[in-house]
């Protein structure tokens, strides 16, 4: 996966660096830039040397289907917002199923040096070229005392689920727009204590499983149970704070609407 | 400026990039760190030798008064919560009025290595060293197509303006949590639209007063009166975007309620 990473960071990060960031937005309302489908037809043409037999499901391209039983999953640039606003807080993205089953995951944020990886057996952070293991410990914090990141109001509006933020975001200790995977990313290094994300597609988290199965850390739907691909998530450390959070959210889950 | 600027530094960036950022809540609801009052009490020290007849004005100690016509205003880590969780977007800010009058003004994110520095006569931006003249071109962007940045649905609450919040994220193109002077340095290098702020101090924005006074960028209150230090501001590159926003948000100023 480090050099899947690698070829995507070859694209994006010296566009990022020299500003040539430019978005379109897409006709879901989500942003690309070229240098987003550059990159991810350059990770598409090294899975193909080097495993051409797997299948491929990437954000910027049409699936692919292999014949062995593996899948990689590829998100080349995760907060496009970011990146189009020379943002630093974008990353690239890569999971890998076994049949149905995401069973490794990577995550690369080039402008700030930071990442993750790992498969259900371990996971570890990567910061500016440490290793450090993961280790969630399910704490006593409450949603009033808890910070709490999601990506944006945007994505909850496009969700049809502006009341969701408003009752969740009022009770909580504080709400902080660190998001898309940079968000995930705290939630892992035990910085942030609660990540809610109410519009995703399986290469936005689907990374995140086999670290989460490792670690300790919870991922969930918006009704509280265990996923490996929400559409609508909440990632903690577990304890009554995630029972708190799936408490308020419930009501608003897309598949009560 | 730059010399104040740099002893604040040796204080803040090693502990944020040791991770010694734990922060306390003060009693307005505010975090403090103890590197905070450190920096301030050296910002101070350093004030003392070098122009002892200037008043000094800080967010952590007490007024000083002076004999001069001269006030520094000081806030040496603008974003405590993105430092307190080990996240780059916090910067420390310097204000200098004369009389009272704001004259020049400077920000530092040394995580990020970026700053903005002016008087009223010119302001130029820092990007990793290089410098690059601010210049604002009022644009006919308009709210529904505009990126708006804010520190975080709780300085709504804190300031009694959830239903501003609401109101405005509800009609913008793109919601943010790049917020504190990170978000009003994103406004001065263009990267962003528009910045709203429901509760600020002096220290947080004054700097900007000079700088915006010398490119064009144009800073209110939530009236959309051009003030230097509004308790609420609005801040825009001009054009039809900011009366619109001031539309929305002038039934939710302080003084209204």
């Amino acid at each position: 996966m480090s050099d899947l990473l690698r070829v995507a960071r070859t694209h994006t990060l010296p566009s990022f660096l020299s500003g040539q960031t430019a978005a379109t937005t897409k006709p879901d309302g989500t942003l690309v830039t070229e240098v987003d489908r550059q990159a991810e037809v350059a990770m598409r043409k090294w899975l193909g040397e080097h495993f051409a037999q797997d299948s491929v499901v990437g954000e910027e391209g049409p699936a692919m289907h292999g014949i062995s039983n593996w899948t990689w999953v590829l998100d080349p640039i995760d907060g496009t917002a970011s990146f189009g606003h020379q943002v630093p807080l974008w990353g690239t993205l890569v999971a890998l199923r076994y049949d149905d089953n995401s069973v490794a995951g990577a995550c690369e944020l080039p402008a700030l040096d930071l990442g993750a990886k790992g498969t259900i057996q371990n996971a570890h952070l990567l910061i500016q070229g440490h290793e450090q293991e993961i280790l969630a410990h399910p704490s006593q914090c409450r949603l009033q005392d808890a910070t709490l990141a999601t990506t944006g109001w945007d994505y909850f509006r496009m969700a049809g689920a502006e009341e969701a933020y408003v009752n969740l975001a009022h009770k909580a200790g504080r709400t902080k727009g660190w998001g898309d995977c940079y968000g995930l990313w705290l939630l892992l290094a035990g910085r942030v204590d609660v990540v809610v994300e109410p519009l995703l597609h399986p290469w936005d988290i689907e990374w995140v499983w086999p670290l989460a199965q490792a670690s300790g850390i919870k991922l969930t739907d918006w009704h509280g149970r265990d996923c490996a691909a929400p559409r609508q998530c909440i990632v903690s450390h577990g304890g009554p704070l995630h029972d708190e959070v799936a408490d308020i959210l419930q009501p608003h889950a897309l598949d009560n609407l």
